[in-house]
């Protein structure tokens, strides 16, 4: 099982294009490290649903800059799915490592939309943000509804 | 004792210029985001100290990476320590908000040191990083030793 999970961390990696150096000195740092890039990303990802969805004012420069780091956000998890970080905590489902390819098409799509949502932000103006955020949103709901537990 | 934290939240808010728009729901949220915002800045530091300090071979571009992500990391936390963010699953200690001056102060001093080792990072040599390293990494523990709890 563990030199199982080894290949696929291996796999994963490469599939991924995670850099051959070591990024984390423990698995536990990894998944504490993913988990902060998500929660990061959620919470500006939420301020540009709250103004897409009428809950705050729009304002096109903070909708600009909450887009933008999400886009930086969203390119970060990816490397710290590595090998022994399918254990531990973390809601990550073993379906990651063993469907790797589906893993990095919906993180691949995830991170399409979000490029787009960063467009349409910078576009400055509310229709704009209100078409991109509803593709980026269900982008995110579907790697959450294979990939992680409830 | 609530009120007064409600007058210092304000003035902290007002001191590191924090839309007036509120960015979390609950205090638990953003001091959930700090924390996050801290990991993930953490993290890539780390890595910029790694080759800093012959843990790593030196990568110009790698580090060029890592340095940009700090520089973006560092300016995060900052919003994050509003009205209600003193209690709970924190570290924080209650200077943070008793002295906010110089809460502030320090909070200036780590972005500045982060900047000058963006800089150096995109230089491209080594020992322009080793030089800016030390600094960062000072202004980084100058807060903890000041202002948080071990």
């Amino acid at each position: 099982m563990k030199r199982t999970f080894a290949l696929m961390g291996t796999l994963l990696a490469l599939t991924l294009a995670i850099p051959a150096q070591a990024q984390f000195a423990k698995p536990e740092d990894a998944i504490k490290y993913r988990k902060a890039s998500y929660s990061v990303m959620a919470a500006h990802f939420g301020r540009l649903g709250a103004m897409a969805n009428g809950r705050a004012p729009y304002d096109a420069k903070i909708a600009a800059e909450n887009a933008e780091l999400v886009a930086v956000m969203s390119k970060l998890p990816w490397a710290a799915y590595g090998e022994g970080t399918d254990k531990g905590d973390t809601r990550a489902k073993p379906e990651i490592w063993k469907e790797s390819a589906k893993f990095k098409e919906a993180a691949d799509k995830m991170q399409a939309e979000i490029v787009k949502l960063n467009v349409a932000a910078k576009a400055g103006n509310l229709d704009a943000l209100k078409a991109a955020f509803g593709p980026a949103a269900a982008s995110c709901k579907a790697c959450h509804d294979n990939f992680r537990k409830d």
